[in-house]
C-alpha cells in the first residue's frame, strides 16, 4: 500500500524524467553564455576581420556549430532576455520594453515558467551569474525563477571597477538616499549583498568556475549555468592589461570595447579549462550568443549587417552565436538556416528530458534534430521582430530566404532576399508584391495575440503610448506608400 | 484501504455524474442545429408565409415547442456563437467582435469551459460539424474544447462547391501564399485536411448522419452533436436541383437563399431518418436556431421584425427557434416568454446531469422547468444586447413585455411594448419614463463587469476604438435627447 | 496506513495552525470596529477637545494603545475598505474608486483572499455587521468572502430610520422599479431580507452583541467580528435622545454628527459589557479606527490635521485609531510611529496563527512586535497614498519623519517634517531637495505595479479617464514647478 501511495505521488516527477530515463545517453550539462550588445562582427568566428580578438570562443566554434542566421526576439536587452528565459515573444507576455529605470516594482510575469525552473524541476543544478534585468522584487528574483544559485546584479547593467563605484554608493547611502542609479549598487549572492573587489567581467568568470566546480562534486545532477556577462555594454571600462593589448586601435571607444570583449574571452579560456579539469567538458553543451546587435555608437561593429542595436534591420537582432558539445554534436561547421533565441527553451528542455508545466506555451521550436540533419527548423514559417515606437512600429519578418521590414523612419515595407543580400541593399518589394503581402499578413496575424506592455522604460513613454492611442497596428501593417 | 484511496480520487468524477446516476430517466442525446444568418421569417414554423419552404423542420416543430421570443446574445455570428458555447455574454469574455479576418492567432478565452467540454466530462460523446469561427490555433481547436469529433472549417464561412473553390486554393498554394481567404481552404477532420467533394451543406448533413450512426453503436454514452451549417450565409450558392424547385422566385438572391435553406431542410430529413433508424429519435433533444437575424441585403427576411442582422432591433437578434424531444417534452405548441441562447448551456448541463467546473459563471438560466410549466424563466429580469460602435453603441434591453433600445443612428432611447408591438412601431418612452429609466439603469449596471474586446475584426477597428477612447458608456446610458 | 493517508491530507490544515498550536497563549478574538468618515479630532482619546463625546472608546483607549500616526490606504471609503480586507493597496487590485453607484455587477477581485477568509480557514468564527461596499453580486457577498455571518447592507451607506426609508422603498417597489437608491433598500441577514425596525446604529450594536454571545457559546473557535458602522456618514440622522444630549451645539450638522458618534459610543459600551459578561473581554483584541478622514462639510473635524476626507493632506487619510487587549498588550499609552490599515491583515493573521493562501501578496507588515517594543515598523520605508484625478493625481509619501505631498490643485511637490509639523504648514522641499527627490522616486517606483481601475464610480469618470489618456504618471512624478 505504501508503495501505491508513493507511486501516486511521484507520478508527476517520474513523468518529468521519463524522456531521458530510458535513454543510454547522459543528459548534458548546459552552459549558456550571453554577452551584452556584442556585435555580429565582434567575434573571430564570424570571420569579419575586425580588430576584436576572441581566440577561445573561436576554438570552441571551430569544433562546434556556428550560426549564420541567429536572431534574438528583440533588439533591446530586457525584452531579448525575457524571451530567452520564457521561450515567448516579449509581445505575448507584456515585456516589450526594458524594465523601468531606477529599480522597479514589477518584473516578468510570474505565470511564465522560466527555462531554469523547467530544468530545475527536471533535476538540474541551476545557476545564474551576472546581469539579471528581469525583475528585482522577491517574486522576480533569480532564486524564485528556478536558479539554485545567483551571483550578480539585478539591474540592467553595472559599472566594472568596484574601487570606483563603491565610494559613490557609500556617499549616497550615507545621505539616506535609497533610490540611486543601480549601476553602482553592490552585487549579491542569493539575495545577500557581497563586497566584490575584482573587475566585474573577471569576477563573473571566477564565479562561473566556482559553480562548475561545485557542480562537478555533485555527481547526481547535471548543471544548467546561465552566465550573463554585462560586457561589452557601456560603461566602456577595461583593465589596463587588456587595453594594452589593443593599444594599436586609435578610437578610444573601440579600443576599450575590444579590451572588454577580450576579457570575456579570457574568462572563457578559464571556464573551458575548469570544465576540462573537472571532466565535464565533453558532456557540456556550450551555447554562446549576444543579447542583441552591437551598439555602433558605443564601439560595436555588425559588419556586414545593416544598422545595429535597436534596429529592425539585421544589425539590430541578428547576433553572433555558436554551440559546442563533444558528446552530443554529430557535426561541426555552419548552420545557415534561421534560428531564434526562442528556440533554446524547447531545445534545452528536450535535451534534458524535462517536462513542461501544464499550459506552458512556447513560441520557438526544438532545433536540435534540424542542426544534426542540417535542415531548416521552420521552413515556410516566419520569425517576427517588433520594436514599439510611437505611431508606427519598427517590424520585420524573416521567412525562408526572405526578410520583410518596415521602420517608422522609412514608413514603407521593403523586401530583401536576405540569403543573397545579407546587408539589405536591394529592395525587392516591387518585384515580389505577393510574397511581401503574405508576410505582412503573417505578422498582422501574429500581432492579434500580442498583449499591451506591462511597463515602459520611463513613465513618459507610457503616457505617450496612451496619448497616441497605441498600438495603432493598422498603420504598421498597411502596405501603402 | 485501497477502496478508501480510490473513493477519494474518484470523488470528483462521481459527483459530476451524481445528478443523473440516481435517476430513472436516461440522459438525452442533444442535437444542436445552428444555421447562419437565417431570418425569423425564413422557417415555415414561424408562419410568416414567405417563399421559403422547410417541411422537415416544420414537422419537428409541430411535435415540439416553438419559441416566439428567442434571442441570441449578439447580432453577429462570432459573438453569438461564443455566447452559445460558453454560456456567457460575449462582453464578459472579450469576444464582442468577430475574430480577425485572414485567420488569427487568438480565440475564445481558454479559461471559459465550453458546453461541449462540460458534457464531455459528464460522459457524453461529442461532435462538432460545420463552421467553427471560435479560434483556429491549437488551444482553440474544437478537439481541445470538448469535441471528440470535428468535421468542418475553422473560419467564419466557406464557399459551397469544392469544384469551384479548390482550383483557386491550389493556384495560390503553388505560389507559396500561406495567408489566403479562408473560404476556399480545405475542410478538415480532427485537424487533418480532407478533400471534400460534395456541396458543403450536403457534406455536413452526411457527416452528421455518420456521427449519429457512430453514436448509436456506442451504447455507453449519450451524444452531443453541434451541427453548424454555414447556410444560408453568403456566398449565395445553391445546387441546380434546389434552385429548380424555386424557379418561381424572381429575385435571384432570394431564389438562391430559399434553395440553400431547402438544402438544410433536406439534410434534416435525412438526419431525422438516421435518428429513427438507429432508435435514437425519441430520446434525442433537437434544438434548432439561427445564430442571428437574416441579412436582408443577402436574401434573408425577418418579417414582422424590424431590421435584420447586426441591428439592436428585433430583426437583428430575435431568431427562429424550436425544440423537439419525444421522451422528454411534456407539451407542444408555443413558448412566448423571452429565452436566450445563453440559456442553452445551463439547460443542457442540467438535462445531462453534468457538473460545472469550479468557478464557471453562466449568464443564462435553466429554462427547462419553465418550458414545461409555461412560465417565464426570467420574470422581472433583463436580457441585454450590445453591439459596439464607434462613439455610442447600439443597445437593447428586454424585460418582461418591455423592450428598451438605443441606436447610434437615432441617438435616443426608445421603449416598446414588444409583446403587443413586435415590429417596434410605437415608442412609449414618453409614456413610461420611469420604466425606461429603470431598464437603462439595468444595462448600465450590467456593463460594469464588461471587459474590453480581446480582438477586433480588423486592426483599423481597434485603432478607432482607442482613438475614440471607447467604450464611452456614459453617452450610451444617458437618456437625453 | 490510514494514519499516513490522513496525515498527508491534513498537512495543509495542520500547517495553518502550527503557529499557535505549540503556544501556551490562546488565540485572541478579534473585534475590528470601523466607523465611516469619523474625523481625527472626533474621538475623546485624541485629546483635541472638540464637542464630540466618546467616554467608552476613551476608556478602552486608556487601557490600550493609541495610534498617533495611523493611516488608511485611501481617503475614500470603498478603496480604504478594500485595502483593509485584502491587505493590498487598492491601486494593486484595481479598486481605486468607490464601486459604481446604483448597485454594480462587479466587486473586489475574487482572487484576493480577504482577512476574514484567512481567519476562517484558520478556524475562526467570523462575522461582518454593517456596511459592506465591496461588491453586491454572489461572488462578492460577505458570506463568500470568509464571513460565516453577515447582517447589514451591501451598498456604500444607508438611511438610519426604518420608519422613514421603508415607505419610500415600498412605494418604488410597487411601481416595478428595481434599480433604486440603495440607502433605502432593506437590510439583510446572510442574503435574506430582514425587516429592521431600530435606528441603524443601535441595530448594528445589537447584532454585534448577538454575535458575541453566539461566539461565547462556541468554545472551540475564537471569533473575528468586523463591525462596520455607517455612522457618522451622511445622511446626518440621529435619535431625539442623542440629539438632546448635544442641544448646546449651535450648528445643526455638527450637533447631529456628535449625536451619531455618541450613538456609536453607546453601542461600544454595550458591546464591552457583552464581552465582559461572556468572559471574553480579556482575550479579545479590539481595534478601532475610521475608514478615512472626517468630511468637514458634513460635520467632521480633523484638528490639527490639514483638510479632510478625500485629501492627500493628513486630514484625508490619517485617522483616529486604538487597540485594546488585556491578555495580549504588554504596554499602554501611545504609539507614534506610522502604521497603516494595510498592516492589520498580516498582524491579525500572525496573532491567529493563520497561514496565508499560496501566492497571497500583502503590502503591509506585522506591527505587533513593534507595538510591543515601541519601535518603527517601517524604518526607512514609505507609505503611499494616491487619489486619482483627471490629469495629475493627488499623492503623498510618508517615510520616517517626512511627508512628501503633491496635489493637482497646487501642482507642485511639498515636503513636511510631519513629526514636528503635523498640520503641514512649513514646506521644506527647498531645504531638502535630495530627500524629496528620493521619496518621489519611491512612489514612482511603487506605481509601476499599479493596475488600471477595474471600475469607476460613474461611467462619466471612466470616459474622462480614457479621454485624458490616464494615468499620466509622468506629470505627477515630475518635480518641476
Amino acid at each position: 500500500m505504501k508503495t501505491t501511495l508513493i507511486s501516486l505521488l511521484s507520478a508527476t516527477f517520474l513523468l518529468a524524467n521519463a524522456a531521458f530515463a530510458g535513454s543510454d545517453v547522459a543528459r548534458p550539462n548546459i552552459l549558456l553564455i550571453l554577452t551584452d550588445d556584442q556585435g555580429y562582427a565582434d567575434v573571430g568566428f564570424n570571420n569579419q576581420q575586425t580588430d576584436v580578438v576572441t581566440p577561445n570562443l573561436d576554438a570552441l566554434a571551430n569544433n562546434g556549430l556556428v550560426f549564420n542566421s541567429a536572431y534574438v526576439a528583440h533588439p533591446f536587452c530586457g525584452p531579448s532576455r525575457a524571451a530567452l528565459m520564457t521561450g515567448r515573444y516579449p509581445h505575448k507576455i507584456g515585456s516589450q520594453f526594458n524594465l523601468p529605470v531606477g529599480g522597479s516594482s514589477t518584473g516578468i510575469d510570474v505565470n511564465e515558467t522560466f527555462i531554469s525552473k523547467t530544468l530545475q524541476q527536471a533535476g538540474y543544478f541551476t545557476g545564474a551569474i551576472g546581469k539579471w534585468h528581469l525583475g528585482e522584487l522577491e517574486p522576480y528574483h533569480p532564486n524564485n525563477r528556478g536558479f539554485d544559485e545567483f551571483y550578480g546584479f539585478l539591474g540592467g547593467g553595472h559599472d566594472y571597477f568596484p574601487s570606483q563605484y563603491r565610494p559613490k554608493y557609500e556617499h549616497l547611502k550615507k545621505q539616506g538616499i535609497t533610490r540611486m542609479y543601480d549601476y553602482i549598487t553592490p552585487l549579491q549572492h542569493n539575495g545577500k549583498e557581497v563586497r566584490e573587489s575584482e573587475y566585474i567581467t573577471d569576477a563573473l568568470s571566477r564565479e562561473a568556475i566556482r559553480f562548475i566546480n561545485t557542480a562537478a562534486d555533485n555527481k547526481q545532477q547535471p548543471f544548467f549555468l546561465y552566465l550573463a556577462y554585462n560586457a561589452p555594454h557601456v560603461p566602456l571600462e577595461a583593465t589596463e592589461e587588456d587595453l594594452a593589448r589593443f593599444a594599436h586601435i586609435k578610437d578610444k571607444k573601440r579600443r576599450t570595447y575590444a579590451a572588454m570583449v577580450y576579457a570575456v574571452d579570457r574568462g572563457i579560456e578559464n571556464i573551458t579549462k575548469a570544465l576540462k579539469d573537472s571532466g565535464q567538458f565533453d558532456n557540456t553543451l556550450i551555447v554562446f550568443l549576444s543579447d542583441n546587435g552591437g551598439n555602433t555608437s558605443k564601439g560595436g561593429v555588425n559588419t556586414p549587417l545593416r544598422e545595429g542595436k535597436g534596429s529592425a534591420h539585421e544589425g539590430g537582432h541578428r547576433v553572433p552565436m555558436m554551440v559546442h558539445w563533444p558528446d552530443g554534436l554529430a557535426r561541426s561547421g555552419n548552420y545557415a538556416y534561421p534560428v531564434s533565441a526562442l528556440d533554446l527553451y524547447p531545445t534545452f528542455a528536450n535535451l534534458a528530458g524535462a517536462e513542461l508545466n501544464p499550459g506552458k506555451i512556447l513560441d520557438g521550436v526544438d532545433i536540435w534534430p534540424h542542426l544534426m540533419a542540417n535542415t531548416s527548423a521552420r521552413a515556410g514559417q516566419s520569425l517576427f521582430m517588433m520594436r514599439h515606437r510611437t505611431a508606427a512600429h519598427d517590424v520585420s519578418v524573416r521567412r525562408d530566404q526572405w526578410k520583410a521590414v518596415r521602420t517608422k523612419k522609412t514608413g514603407k515595407w521593403q523586401l530583401f532576399d536576405i540569403e543573397n543580400d545579407m546587408s539589405e541593399k536591394h529592395d525587392l518589394s516591387a518585384k515580389h508584391p505577393r510574397i511581401l503581402e503574405d508576410m505582412i499578413r503573417d505578422i498582422a496575424h501574429w500581432s492579434w495575440s500580442n498583449v499591451p506592455p506591462r511597463w515602459f522604460h520611463i513613465h513618459e513613454e507610457g503616457d505617450l503610448w496612451r496619448q497616441h492611442d497605441m498600438p495603432r497596428f493598422s498603420e504598421t501593417f498597411t502596405n501603402k506608400q
